[in-house]
């Protein structure tokens, strides 16, 4: 029997019952499977996309997901999500799991880059989409937020309200949404004329718990007006900390979050909250992938989305 | 060209260069991969494990989800999360997917079991495990918590500490946790002698605001001096129609939320929960579904995790 007629018994287009018997058997034997997913791998397609985030249990990146979901299942596509941890082995695991093609594309938004990074995203066969700051000369689709300028946003609206002794509870300075949190308050501060207080500053990490200590800790020193929290698990443990401490809210010092999560809706008082856009970025970065699945060829391309603030109850409106 | 030689040269142990090519072309050209993905699939093994769960932002899912993670990322396999939306068709439309093999296993959390349901879980062709309820003839792995009992200890809980006009606010009762819950209180009311007053019962949906406008309803028309709910999102929404109630929380009435999600001790004053140990259930439902992979012979068995009550200041305890 000759390759080619065991192509055509393959394809499905002849071969008698025998032949067809001992083509199928040859080619199992070799480990060919002629099923759907081989052909899709073959074809690239799986049906599949996957999204990577750090930790699926942080409320910031559900309505990111929701989003994403909701572009992906109009597209016929199945959404699924892994947690990486945070950490660069985790994340890079992850892309190189892609020369697998067990996907049709990725959304990652890692927490750091580094080189590892650089060289995972450039080896990927199948289009990964990076919510996320990317040095400018990766040639990757990439979406990312302003946090920068939503601290701004924060800064100006305490000022406006009156508000001059202005506390700032960050995250850890050495992932990339610390790092530009903290240049975005002190420019902030400095373009209002106030002076950054070294007392006024705390870094816990991101969650409720270490939030609510770095507010314990910055109340137990000095005597902020005001408190700009890196996000809104941050800011509902400084609330805590606050009513704790019998600090009305906002009378006595108003608060802002940051990411306008379900949790600042989901507080009381309602915490204003800088909106650095998750759905928006999460939309965008789903077209951006399902272009780029559709044509490999297209320029890689960077989507910006400016950030915005919901004034509550925590800062002054009325809940 | 003879079927064994193309054999030889597709397993890498035999072939000049240009047999090779010619095998590895006819091969291509009838959608046969040789790769690893290929390879793994004809042996059921793709190094991925999914967990369906209704929606990934619910925080009920969150223990649950890290639990089965920790189990999966320990036995070398990666986690993967799909949201299922909750409804009928997309549980099983991921169910039916399970055909094509992308994972080597599934944990489901579906809201409801149907005939449909049955039917996809009894057809998959790789392990799943079910958390949650599942009729007794269905050969399938399962773990499940006991809401029922849960909703008893709150209540005995808040009869113990002198309350007797126990309010209840609830999810739909066609859903499975809504069902039970009802009965459970119910049947635990009884069993202290207590009437269920109708107006001392609300439904609403699983979530914050809704749970947070059936509060305020109850309370517009009743006056309880406690409110069980049927899961902590409805409790913070009790609770935030409590405070703006002017009703002190415990003091007026106390409070006892279901799920003992991060979100409890994350409110001020934190709520007392009922634990259905959601990271426990991840976590033996994550052992059977490696058991299974590893000997698809072992019989189907079934795990009960019992619940447990968690006091907080909500209903007594100093915070």
């Amino acid at each position: 029997m000759s390759i080619a007629s065991a192509s055509r018994v393959l394809n499905g287009i002849g071969g008698s019952p025998e032949t067809t018997r001992r083509v199928r058997e040859a080619a199992a034997a070799v480990g060919y499977v002629p099923n759907a997913i081989a052909r899709s791998l073959q074809s690239q397609r799986t049906g599949l996309i996957a999204l990577a985030v750090e930790d699926i249990g942080n409320p910031v990146y559900v309505a990111m997901m929701r989003a994403i979901e909701a572009v992906v299942a109009e597209s016929g596509h199945q959404l699924l999500v892994h947690a990486t941890g945070g950490d660069v082995a985790g994340e890079t695991a992850l892309l190189r799991r892609l020369a697998h093609r067990y996907v049709d594309g990725m959304i990652i938004s890692p927490i750091r880059i580094t080189d590892v990074h650089v060289e995972a995203l450039t080896a990927s066969p199948v289009p990964v989409v990076v919510v996320g700051q990317l040095p400018e000369d990766v040639p990757v689709d990439n979406v990312r937020a302003d946090s920068r300028t939503g601290v701004a946003l924060a800064v100006d609206h305490l000022v406006g309200a009156g508000r001059t002794r202005i506390g700032f509870v960050n995250g850890p300075l050495d992932t990339v949404p610390g790092a530009a949190r903290d240049a975005g308050f002190r420019a902030a501060m400095a373009r209002h004329g106030l002076a950054v207080d070294p007392a006024m500053v705390e870094v816990g990490d991101f969650q409720y718990a270490a939030g609510r200590a770095a507010a314990e800790r910055l109340l137990a020193r000095t005597d902020p007006d005001a408190i700009v929290c890196a996000n809104d698990l941050i800011a509902v443990g400084a609330l805590h900390a606050l009513l704790v401490a019998g600090r009305r809210v906002p009378e006595d010092v108003a608060l802002v979050g940051m990411d306008d999560t379900e949790l600042a809706q989901m507080s009381f008082p309602q915490i204003s909250s800088v909106s650095l856009g998750s759905a928006e970025r999460g939309q965008l970065a789903a077209g951006l992938l399902l272009d780029r699945i559709a044509d490999g060829t297209l320029a890689p391309r960077r989507e910006h989305v400016a950030p915005s603030l919901a004034v509550r109850a925590s800062s002054g409106s009325v809940q």
